[in-house]
């Protein structure tokens, strides 16, 4: 480690003066020169496949990385954080999410204490709910088996087990319809509630603090609900109400069993948390076997990135590829691709996992950081993309790096859906790469019968520049084991980032204005009271009390 | 109009300066400076409010914008889109979705001839289909009554069907279920079927060229599971399939029903036809009345944007404040927020509509662009990424403009609801432009009893900049006829901007590599054989081989 800001240390420097040297080749030449390019540039872990061989690299660049990675202090941290050190300093906390799928039976000692007794009392706890509410055991008020669930939660406690459960159910076939509410917009319980019945539902109340105000806003509605259409009393809660929160006296003032009530811990942050009972949907989608699996996966990939070589390691390889091309490349932006409707959920929970965690110019000390830090995150699934923001990639002229998740396919019997996600997947980053020159795009169109004034015309409209950099990370096909390593390994590059720029990747302190100035909004509506506000709030606020008048 | 380069402009050059200028300045000074600032930058079109006072912006600003769109031709180009001309000159059409949503009974003429008369008749026999969906009129081979609807299309067949769904179905409450499959992934068909029968499924296959691939193998594996499933002949097909689609004889040789073809017409782009037969799921989820509801809210905004000078254009505006911010304050990104979930498509609906059609460094003329273009368009519920990725907007310190869109609310009679989602929009945006500097965060974490060196070390990391601009779109409730305001007034948006830049808004030349690639890689994988690809794609083809052969 080093008291240098990341951008005076030597190897940042030689970064940049390398990339001017190899910013105008294009990644043609570099697999052209160089046969063995793909075997250099690909690795396997956790039975991930991760080829990167189709960025703007030589074996240089990677050699200055792991060196950048090396002055950054990534193997110090990385030890910090495994060891249960207050690595979230401006919070006083550790950041032991590895502990979360670490094996029972075996001590995690941390300052904080030996974490694994709790750990495995929860994971049992989760077991046996999620079971019993799988089998068809767990019975609301009226003594009526329980078949609809509506989780509440936001941000960390939505995003996780949203993304899991859409990505498991099918591996868990059976059990309870599973609703997610997140925005306090009444239209989310509206619609979640609109299929269900009092007396066989049951609600998920998950937040670490018991005190999220959409969250509360739900869980408040929601209890009202299954009193008034169920015609029960107060107790009722008692049957029809699980918490998952730290504060375990806020769930019981709300009327939640002490059986009811799983834990949480301040040292697990809400994006990291999917890992503890904050999973619990995906247990009751998938079952408790499938969640352990998740574990395994998640703890597999713990393992690699505690273990492997930072050159040999994937979380570390594609976190140093990020600052390569935001820093060096002042690549604003970055999009994930699933090939996988199952991962449908994934881009949303990345952009919550890295925006939340990197979206800071302050350094870890309060230091002004005088560098680019977080990239936007954004995708969505990439074989619709093609037929949408994908002009933008091949031909938009911006360096946008894109991380392809594919799936080899071939066990759904339904080989022409499976070879056609496979090989559009893999043609779009060739296309992405290799591109067009106008000399074979001429030729392409000579091929369609195009000559003349027309093919000049149109010549320009379809070449391709190519170069746009991607990553391919290739698996048989999502298990939830393979889902666990997935996620440590997004969790983990996301950290190395945060290390190469100096920031506390476990606190977020940029929620805190707004929710305050919403608060006293609320009041202001609800009083029908006006605040000192800029021109702009007091303007919206009128303006917004006149509709709501004549409605 | 010109021959000057957009950058070459005497008012893109005014800009520039302007820029050093007004690029110090905090909103907050010119909120304080200017009484009527929110009066000034505000203005109502069809039922929607514009606050666009919390952009960096003063009157000069807008005045050189004016300008830039006047010098740069959008009147001239807007009016030869509205009369038809071939303004989408490299694939020799017209753009005419505006003839879509005019007035029956009279004429829109244009060089292809009055297309009313085959716009009305599509009309007519959408709502003939739609309604007898709804009313459990049309029934299966078997003779019952069709209760599920599944829609094969992807981009612009897809994105915007399922928008308008989203956000209208809480209107039509009744009438069929209603699913959509895109993705050539085997799941999303298999997903789709599995709570289907076959005796009362209709499949809806939209596809203007009635050859998408994607498409064609979801039409062709329903078709086979319809058969199979409900032991039919051949015939049954025509019982149970609608094509929307300009290859009328692609669609018989399919099996389809002369009746059952509803038109598309070569001058309406796939991101443009949510206002043709394309839209029919909207019409079966919320009724023809609500789809002509839709189409005369979005005439409405045709027209303000026909007629409405320049500053006072809604779309001219916001256009304006997109290349203000593109080309000015080089932001890559635009992000956008519905604070209500029923806009909870129009994201990915807007990333394809306008990275589709502005994603380009080609200008209309085959000329290659020396400025930026699109930038990444995404964003998501507005109140879910308050606990996601708003941290990055509040602190991440990148100029990143957001739009939000925003329903007063209060008619829900879930008033905590409302008054929640309503302060927490407004106070987002409050919170953005106003930020919090260093003596405010000092008196608030004073305040929360925090004093010396804990304070100290906090305050930075507590800061917040502010001075990041957004646009609020406020209105009552989500109708079908502000939907439909709302959704002509991005496509207009985008349009002016491409207008700006010089770029043919119509077409997408950058999607046609890819999908030649792709043809080659899936005949590859059929066959066994291998092509002439780069290592990476080589690489990657032979381990997705032996991952199938090993499973």
């Amino acid at each position: 480690m080093t008291n240098l800001a990341p951008n005076q240390l030597p190897a940042w420097q030689a970064l940049q003066a390398h990339q001017t040297r190899i910013a105008p080749l294009h990644m043609r030449e570099l697999f052209a020169g160089d046969e063995k390019r793909f075997r250099r540039f690909s690795m396997q872990a956790c039975d991930l496949f991760l080829d990167y061989s189709k960025n703007r690299i030589t074996t240089d660049t990677m050699a200055l990385l792991v060196e950048l990675a090396q002055r950054s202090g990534v193997e110090a941290w990385r030890d910090r954080m495994f060891a249960g050190d207050v690595v979230n300093a401006s919070e006083h906390r550790a950041a032991l999410h590895v502990a979360l799928r670490a094996p029972g039976g075996q001590p995690f000692p941390a300052p904080v204490g030996d974490v694994m007794p709790a750990v495995a009392a929860a994971r049992r706890r989760m077991g046996e709910v999620s079971e019993a509410l799988r089998q068809g055991r767990w019975t609301g008020h009226s003594g009526k088996t329980i078949t609809h669930i509506v989780h509440m939660g936001i941000g960390g406690s939505h995003l996780g087990p949203e993304m899991g459960t859409r990505a498991l159910v099918a591996t868990g076939a059976g059990g309870p319809a599973l609703a997610f509410v997140s925005s306090v917009d009444g239209a989310g319980l509206s619609a979640a509630l609109a299929q269900a019945r009092a007396e066989t539902t049951l609600f998920i109340v998950a937040s670490k603090s018991f005190s999220t105000a959409e969250t509360m806003a739900n869980a408040a509605s929601a209890r009202a609900w299954l009193l008034e259409r169920g015609g029960f009393p107060a107790a009722a809660v008692g049957d029809h109400f699980i918490a998952v929160t730290a504060n375990a006296d806020g769930a019981r003032d709300f009327g939640i069993l002490d059986d009811n009530i799983l834990p949480l811990w301040d040292w697990v942050g809400g994006r990291f948390s999917l890992c503890s009972c904050v999973g619990l949907p995906v247990a009751i989608a998938a079952g408790m076997d499938a969640f352990d699996q998740l574990l395994a996966g998640a703890h597999d990939m713990d393992q690699h990135f505690l273990n492997a070589p930072l050159a040999e390691n994937m979380p570390v390889v594609l976190g140093l590829l990020g600052v390569w091309y935001r820093n060096f490349f002042a690549a604003a932006s970055r999009v994930v691709l699933p090939y996988d409707l199952r991962l449908g959920g994934f881009p949303a929970y990345l952009q919550q996992l890295e925006m939340e965690s990197a979206g800071k110019k302050v350094g870890r000390d309060g230091e002004s950081l005088e560098f680019d830090t977080c990239p936007v995150v954004w995708g969505g699934s990439g074989n619709d993309a093609q037929h949408s923001f994908f002009q933008l990639l091949h031909q938009g002229g911006a360096l946008v790096p894109c991380d392809f998740l594919v799936p080899a396919g071939g066990g759904s019997g339904l080989s022409e859906h499976d070879d056609g996600l496979l090989a559009n997947a893999l043609a779009q980053a060739q296309a992405l790469m290799v591109g067009r020159d106008a000399d074979e795009t001429r030729a392409h169109l000579a091929g369609q019968g195009l000559s003349g004034e027309g093919l000049q015309a149109l010549l320009p409209h379809c070449v391709f520049t190519g170069n746009q950099p991607s990553n391919t990370l290739l698996y048989a096909s999502l298990t939830p084991r393979r889902l666990g390593a997935l996620i440590a390994l997004y969790e983990h590059r996301i950290f190395v980032q945060c290390v190469c720029w100096g920031v506390n990747a476990f606190d977020q302190w940029g929620v805190e204005l707004g929710k305050g100035l919403a608060r006293r909004l609320q009041t202001e509506l609800a009083d029908g009271t006006g605040g000192d506000h800029d021109g702009s709030t007091a303007g919206l606020l009128a303006h917004a009390r006149r509709l709501r008048r004549n409605r």
